[in-house]
């Protein structure tokens, strides 16, 4: 797509860690994952960006699905009235608000805003549909598209008035159930990021500040990125009474008395694609982990002479099906009017994990070269390996990610002693230190820092002083500055 | 869900014969496969309804994707300048969009509209990732929400302001390979029809009134449904070069020319589970074609004591692992709560097509009792043959449900040689019948039966007179009333 040009394709031209935005930038544009949409603050995602969606939907949607989860689908358009009913989160996200007025020439009677998330929606059908006992747990999901406006620049994947994500949304009998759910979703995005992107969180709670409008409690899993910014990129909410309350979510228990349902409800967003494009590269482009890689392996043939051609593509061919049959997902890139070099630049940029070169003096040899991407290496590898080598590099790199992921985040965390230290740091990455948690110690240091409170870890206390008062606490927190 | 009343679940109260209208309604909510939403012409698709969906999903983005097209998402508020570009686009959809006029308190400078079909979108992309012949075809699609106004009474998947679909995308070197592609959707649709939903489809050209805004021709295929009426269910369109002009799309030919773009679009949207619901049933509810049944065989314990208990739950079970492990998709009904009675009930009128009762009797005889949903039949199976008898009734099934759907279909298609003929049998079903193709005589017979120009079939031609003017023709049309 838009390949016309050769000299567009030549690869980033800037240095991550010299020009991390420009970068970014030049990423997703030249690697094809997204372009800039009509309307300021809106995007497509493009073939590639999407595919990379599609692979992290069949991961989630199977733990879900494995846990008692059905997908369902609401209205798009929210009545005004809805949002009103609960004051916390009318608040929140009025201001956001997208409002259609208007169906062909007629006037609406109330103004219908279009979802920014689907709480009160969902809450209203809730009612209807849970009556009794027997219909707890009603454990639900969405996969659609919100939208909130963004008065800041446009970001690729990380700000844009549009996205695409999932939102469950589950009702239960009890508080104590609710909040298992709070931490089975958390849990899902924890391996989200982890075992798939190989980007490693931290967990823990929003402050009050911070929280979900209209939730009791908000946990999340959060991620810095390379330029000291963390990104929000999942959060799980306990909701507790206040939505059901509201909306007339009650059910009758097995003692005949009617009692408000408990609800949770958690999401996570294209927005994570943006940390994926940020931690998962390098100055060549993304390196994607196996594990959510659309492609996972390129065979790039090289030959010199039509008479080649014949055996390498066999071999080739061959290759491919052998992989294919282990469940790899493998493209043969045979376009006969590129070069072997603009190839390799074209998916280096693509972060396809394993290179796979097959020419005819490799074929002589019995051997094919494999280039890993993660690390660069090259190695030699007889044709009769190729399929067991190929399955062990995988894990290999999939691991691999994520311990240099792991060393980056630990480089990007700060511990600091002193609000001095504190304000050096802060912009670099998670600035960790006590604090009182009170919001006006909070608000303060997001006044003279813009540094947000990101997450109270959860099982990390430890003696000292609040940050910004002084005051004697155990509490600790992350402070970043954020997307 | 909403189970918590017994009354309710008593299944449908009214015979598909006699009031098909009401009939379809209770389906839909008893079966719970959606329920209507606060704003009028909305409604949610429940999980027993989003899961018939998935599965239809499934099949298609396979269908897609071995052919070489790719997923990707475009904006859903589309500027209205982007209407006004296509003359007869804008005609075809003003009466029916939603506009988005603000956005928090701010006033657009440019109303926005929620997408109804994403041809103007879409292209504005396309002119900025299409340059050469090497990015030809560019084969797209998107699965998302689009939004039309309804006027007319909500009707559940058939007539709702919002619906779900795919709208695919492409764009061609050149006419025929584009006029390939028209073809190569509409025979996904035809599978879709025929091979999963056991609907049998006619096939053919709209007329230039029917066609879609902006096409130069639209093909379809169109199935009848119970009360007579036509329900057009997906569509593959070629456009030409009408959008390419208009929004810049064009690419460098071999030879360095410059040319426009010829450009299909096509979809088919969950207004077929309405076909679905239509004809895939009888007085009881749904008659799931196993090929696209969420759950393709319900396991109903029988017990009477509580030592039964133990036995019947092993045997389940074990069948179930079975089955699944033969890719059967498999649910145990072990609520405690529930009579056999009830579960019976509960799963026929959702549409299961296969039933497996056990119970201590027909353990100690070595035997399942399995009961079909499509006709009801009860057979004696012996536990060693059940995997093997469940496969093979899963092929009987979904070869029956076809057969019966072909039989009704030829009794609803009535051949008219007189137009009073046409008028006594328009309203039954399909009336075939000469017609000269002009634009004239199809309006007129649109305003004295309020019966359109459905399809006219490919292949079929047969000298006559033109049902309506008298006039010589060997062109032939499907006439019917439709939703």
């Amino acid at each position: 797509m838009a390949s016309g040009n050769e000299e567009e394709q030549k690869g980033i031209t800037v240095k991550k860690g010299e020009n991390f935005s420009e970068w970014y930038t030049q990423l997703v544009v030249k690697a094809e994952l997204a372009d800039y949409g009509p309307v300021q603050g809106t995007m497509a995602i493009m073939p590639y960006g999407y595919a990379i969606w599609e692979k992290l939907q069949g991961v989630f949607d199977k733990m879900i699905k494995e846990t008692g989860h059905s997908n369902a689908y609401f209205p798009l358009l929210i009545p005004e009235s809805f949002f009103s009913r609960e004051s916390e989160h009318i608040k929140g996200f009025a201001p956001e608000l997208f409002w259609v007025t208007k169906s062909g020439n007629r006037e609406l009677g109330e103004r219908l805003a279009v979802r920014p998330t689907s709480e009160t929606m969902i809450y209203n059908f809730m009612s209807k549909w849970i009556r009794s006992w027997r219909d707890l747990p009603l454990l639900l999901n969405q996969w659609c598209n919100v939208m909130r406006g963004e008065i800041k620049a446009t970001k690729f994947f990380v700000r844009t008035s549009e996205f695409l994500w999932q939102e469950g949304h589950t009702a239960h009998a009890t508080k104590e159930e609710a909040e298992r759910e709070v931490m089975l979703a958390l849990g899902f995005y924890t391996d989200i990021f982890e075992k798939y992107l190989a980007i490693p969180v931290i967990r823990g709670m929003k402050s009050d500040s911070e929280k979900f409008a209209g939730a009791v409690y908000t946990t999340t899993v959060e991620a810095i990125m390379p330029d000291g910014k963390a990104l929000q990129s999942a959060t799980s909410h306990y909701l507790g009474e206040s939505f059901s309350k509201h909306f007339g979510v009650s059910f009758l228990d097995k003692e005949g008395k009617n009692q408000n349902v408990h609800t949770t409800s958690w999401g996570f967003s294209t927005r994570i694609i943006g940390a994926l494009i940020m931690l998962d590269s390098d100055d060549k482009g993304l390196i994607l982990p196996p594990l959510i890689a659309p492609i996972q392996a390129v065979i790039v043939p090289i030959f010199y002479s039509d008479e080649d051609r014949e055996a390498v593509w066999k071999a080739a061919d061959d290759l491919k099906h052998k992989l294919e049959k282990k469940g790899l997902s493998v493209k043969f890139d045979d376009r006969a009017e590129r070069s072997p070099g603009y190839k390799f630049n074209y998916w280096e940029l693509r972060g396809v994990p394993l290179r796979i070169e097959i020419g005819p003096r490799d074929l002589k040899e019995g051997s094919y070269v494999f280039a890993r991407r993660d690390t660069g290496e090259k190695l030699k590898v007889k044709s009769e390996d190729a399929v067991i080598t190929t399955s062990k590099l995988m894990k290999d790199i999939q691991k691999n990610i994520l311990k240099m992921n792991r060393q980056a985040m630990k480089d990007r965390i700060f511990i600091a002693n002193s609000y001095e230290k504190f304000k050096i740091d802060i912009g670099t990455g998670f600035v960790k230190a006590n604090w009182c948690g009170s919001a006006e110690c909070e608000a303060k240091i997001k006044d003279e820092t813009t540094a947000t409170n990101r997450v109270i870890p959860f099982g990390e206390k430890k003696k000292g002083k609040c940050i910004y008062c002084g005051k004697e606490t155990d509490l600790i927190a992350y402070f970043a500055k954020s997307y």
